[in-house]
């Protein structure tokens, strides 16, 4: 299928560079002012197909899912079916949508489909969220971060080859791309040495470049594993992750319990789920996982995808984005499949429409010292906020992200068949801090 | 009101151990072999009032809150209602069960109860938890869990006597009292000083002896802070909980992340919501906070509740139940409506239905020594698995948790009134641990 998928073409016309063609279909939940109700849709090109409208045409006969799963606020329920039956679901929607479907001149096709990018279009959390996990899995980001913490010859965790580290996040602050992210406050030390918290802004923000996966098909029951393999076939799809962070309430909080409020105030998600399958063609190796694994986490099929990553800055009042960082999604020593599979491996239940994210992305060093250009987080870029970089020519001493700031995510690779796929944005807009009135 | 409340009889006939009399009324959700569909309920005495079938009655029509939110299979619309109207709920439900009430005598009372304790009456998760997270808020469960770490002279940490130390925990995994608990399998070091883990069931499974306690009313939005006293107006309700913890899992994964499989297996809570204004009568003094907390943890009305909790073991085959600890509700350094207030610091937004808990709840120590009859875990009763002790004559080598063994927390208290007031069991029985098929 994946063949004649990549030959497809649509009715629907885009350019080359556009991350919506047909081989894509990503799913996302939208309104529009005209019909103010959020609903599902698919992306193709400029445009989204309604896909609460299409269950109600003559045009979802053909449909292998009822049309009930769509006419729904958000996509909890397609999540919830099964995994085969989104495959059919995609192979129906690439007929509907290919250059010869007779939907090219139905009579209510403008009634389908409306504008993507349109001020009168919005994009609403694609899913409700259950449980939220996010991972470590980048052994670059792990590495920088504890060599910067702990020097190098500590840098690495004695746990951290052998399992997929994660925690609990917080499905509640999960947000949908363009949502503002409002500046913490909380208790963070004034001075190096200080034992008395002071109660004030976070003054070291930051980003956290990842990707989310979905969880989807029947939910696991208290007890039950997954094998990676079995684990692969539920991942619904995937997004662009930003896993906003304050170090400095992070550095005071987190012993011995982990991060809690550094993390929690705000995780901003790309509103396009990008099913696997779209993705296919961009398969790659995997890391080689040494020393070997236990037998409960060994993924010989796994893979990783080869898709670039980028991360930018935009300043208030600038005009343009300043590129900070290209990663990459194939910087994850563990595999989706291996996540999942940890994570259901003491048994508790994994639900549709959970997510679970990577940890920061970051890309491997040059001669022993990371790639300035292919780092995931401040805390990596800055080391630690000690050394100042030039963002751009405003902007000569970035350390850690100012009120203002915009960071957008965006990952979108090319093939040689000439069309791209890609997630289109992750953004956020940092909106300064608010304490109470004297 | 409370004065009046505490002198009310009802016509429903309970003697002065029952923990549910006419002034508790605490809320969960039952089914029955007649009706197996789930639905609200309130205790009293050995019956449950079925908010379902009232809704329906004629007696409904002096209710403050409207029908449809006891037709539902859980109780997350009445959590979902303004704090004002829970209270207006209780005067009417005291009213109604009063002994001179015209429900007393009514044609149809019959079938607006059903008994509590018989075969044919099932209990359920009272609220669909959106997010739940687990504090550490006992001063001496802290302080003995790190003297056996660390010591006794860097046994608290540097924040913890700043800000109520938590982390977010799996929502998935919370189940009813009586739902079976298998022991997991996970990643745990052999020997001390290995550095390749096995992949083995747990050998150090623990409980912790814990209140829950479930937020209701308004939704914060993101970026929202709560104060102590608005907080404290959210709390719907209180339960009883078991954290089940599997300690060698848990210590070789929690670097640096915190604690992530090891406390995500399954989390018991007991069925029946207390309503604080049943725990009014056992308000007392809550901890002296020294160094003064930051002014937005200030909390001058916070109280803690004089509430015993015992916890009890019975062995697989064994009769009885054998009492290990007897701890209490007011053994919490922070208030609840502290650690409310802490969690929403940072903007992430409170939902109804979400839970919290308070951490282990420990008693104080004696001499300098922990009081082995105030231990809320087996970690502290012992001393890490080192001080084997007599749990009764056909086990006199107690350390962790074995096959088989049943855990029961319950929370009761009486009042110079001559009633009781009480949470009911929360019980749980571990599995044996599944390994898959060679």
């Amino acid at each position: 299928m994946t063949n004649a998928a990549s030959s497809s073409t649509s009715f629907v016309s885009y350019d080359a560079e556009c991350p919506f063609p047909i081989q894509n279909l990503p799913y996302g939940v939208f309104s529009t002012t005209a019909n103010p109700s959020p609903r599902p849709g698919v992306a193709i090109g400029d445009l989204i197909l309604d896909l609460d409208a299409l269950s109600r045409s003559s045009h979802f006969a053909s449909s292998p899912i009822p049309a009930d799963v769509f006419q729904h606020a958000n996509l909890d329920k397609l999540a919830a079916r099964e995994p085969a039956e989104w495959a059919a679901f995609r192979s129906y929607l690439t007929t509907l949508l290919s250059s010869n479907s007779p939907l090219k001149d139905a009579a209510d096709k403008d009634t389908l489909f409306v504008p993507r990018t349109a001020s009168s279009t919005q994009m609403h959390m694609p899913v409700r969220i259950g449980d939220y996990t996010d991972f470590y899995a980048s052994f670059e980001h792990a590495y920088n971060a504890g060599v910067l913490i702990r020097g190098k010859e500590n840098a690495m965790q004695p746990n951290w080859r052998h399992l997929p580290v994660g925690y609990h996040g917080r499905a509640s602050s999960v947000v949908v791309s363009g949502t503002p992210i409002r500046r913490p406050v909380g208790q963070i030390l004034d001075k190096v040495g200080d034992t008395q918290p002071i109660w004030a802004p976070c003054r070291r923000l930051d980003y956290e470049l990842e990707i989310g996966f979905i969880y989807g098909g029947a939910a696991t029951k208290l007890g039950e594993r997954l094998t990676p393999t079995e684990a692969r076939e539920h991942i619904f799809g995937l997004v662009l992750m930003n896993d906003w962070s304050a170090r400095d309430i992070q550095t005071w909080e987190y012993v011995p319990l982990g991060p809690f409020l550094s993390k929690n105030f705000g995780t901003t998600i790309s509103p396009w789920i990008v099913q696997p399958a779209a993705l296919d063609p961009f398969k790659t190796a995997k890391y080689v996982q040494e020393p070997a694994v236990l037998p409960y986490l060994q993924d010989d099929e796994g893979f990783g995808f080869d898709v670039p990553l980028t991360l930018a800055v935009r300043p208030e009042n600038a005009k343009e984005y300043s590129r900070i960082a290209t990663s990459n999604m194939k910087h994850s020593y563990w595999t989706y499949a291996q996540m999942i599979a940890h994570h259901s491996s003491t048994g508790a239940p994994i639900n549709p429409s959970d997510m679970m994210g990577s940890g920061t992305l970051s890309g491997p060093g040059v001669d022993g010292n990371p790639n300035d250009d292919a780092l995931g987080s401040l805390l990596e870029r800055s080391r630690l906020g000690r050394q100042p970089f030039e963002l751009n020519a405003d902007r000569k001493d970035m350390t850690w992200l100012r009120d203002g700031d915009s960071i957008k995510i965006e990952g979108v690779v090319k093939t040689k068949d000439g069309y791209s796929i890609g997630f289109g944005e992750c953004e956020g807009t940092v909106l300064p801090a608010v304490l109470p009135a004297a």
